[in-house]
């Protein structure tokens, strides 16, 4: 396939490295010249602009991976050429494309990325949608031929999902940075937490998260949990009471 | 040496495990005799008792493994016999300790047990204590029979170490929990999270937490947030508003 990607952050970048190996890269944009055509060159990709005016046409599929709120203003300012375009985004609905699109879909890889750090996509699970089940069964072949764990999904599903990587993935790495200002004021480097880190998750493969909870909220330790509170400050002390009580009301208020 | 463990819950089984390869576990005291007896049996130990005044007075270390605030009431019990008596937790002081014994320290393995998982104990931080520097060496010498990664700290430190590890793990777990509730409204199995979790996880032997922070907070996308925030009721709501708001302040607001 011929694929334009648009944007060249963490999604792009990680999606055309992907993509590249079984497809052509035929043309990079992004809004910062110097990123499309940083991207363009790693991926074997001839031509890169920052003007959405010289968007090739004959490309076979669009990939729009930039900011949410940018999606729409894309594709009303490029006309429809009849191929397939599609978004990455957890959050925003199909119709945002389908408006401006005949064949349209999405397909969210459902991963932080970053990068430094180059993703094995065969293990990232995809959820797919198109505006009709063939143009659905064309994105999922895309997908499976970079992952062996795809679903289909509908916007509802698919925010849902991006709502719970969130929580699992962002606000868990926030508490890490929260942990890592604890650890730096005694002195200690947060690798001394990537143990108890790396169990607690492979915990997660043999038992559910409510299952698997410790810790002196869930064993009603009170003891320790105001002691901790009497060290803590600021952002610390408010998410420190508020997983607390909330750990407290799962486990024990039923 | 010859080692009676007090307590039978998830600290006391992993560590009498651990340590009855090299050791004898001489006895098992735990307030529920069938529990007491369960490890016992597990580790080839011929003595359990639910009663103090049974524990016997000629091993040469005694490690208390039990619920924070039933320490102090275990050491006014027991008499001192002038063998070494080390307590596993990460918020006692020593000094609980100190009042009853002669010899004592605090032999803290910073970790997340249960019953249903054998700990790995050769990459479990252990933090260390003793009463003097020589207690403080012989207790340094059993951790590291268990752990290649031995620190000393005094209660201060670790008492940070174990809010360190509240956050990373309990809290962390927390949010998966939540998360698990969010993506069972939207009949999917918690397994599809674990890549993305994995790979953040992964991202902090490379990046700081801080600097390896991804999501619609740290990117300021305040679309994505007032949507999500509108599809959330009650602690999830009140989660994802407090935590979006500690990761705006702390990336934007310096």
């Amino acid at each position: 396939m011929r694929i334009v990607i648009i944007g060249a952050g963490n999604v792009a970048v990680n999606l055309a490295k992907a993509l590249a190996k079984e497809n052509e890269i035929a043309q990079i944009f992004s809004r910062t010249l110097a990123n499309a055509s940083a991207l363009a060159s790693a991926v074997g990709c001839k031509l890169a602009t920052a003007d959405l005016g010289e968007i090739i046409p004959d490309a076979d599929l669009y990939i729009i991976a930039v900011k949410d709120d940018a999606i729409a203003s894309i594709v009303e300012q490029v006309p429809d050429n009849g191929a397939l375009w599609v978004h990455t985004s957890g959050s925003v609905p199909i119709d945002v494309l389908r408006i401006h699109r005949k064949r349209c879909g999405v397909l969210y890889p459902m991963q932080s990325f970053s990068k430094q750090i180059e993703v094995d996509f065969t293990e990232v699970p995809f959820f797919v949608e198109g505006c009709e089940p063939s143009v659905a069964d064309e994105i999922s072949a895309l997908a499976r031929s970079l992952s062996h764990s795809v679903y289909p999904a509908d916007s509802d599903t698919r925010r849902r999902l991006h709502i719970a990587a969130v929580f699992s993935c962002n606000f868990a790495n926030h508490l890490w940075a929260l942990a890592d200002d604890v650890l730096a004021e005694a002195n200690l480097p947060f690798s001394v937490m990537l143990p108890l880190i790396r169990t607690t998750v492979d915990k997660l493969c043999l038992l559910s998260p409510s299952e698997s909870q410790t810790g002196p909220a869930v064993r009603l330790d009170h003891a320790v949990i105001s002691k901790h509170l009497a060290m803590l400050t600021g952002d610390k002390h408010r998410i420190y009471d508020t997983l607390t009580e909330s750990i407290i009301k799962k486990h024990h208020k039923k």
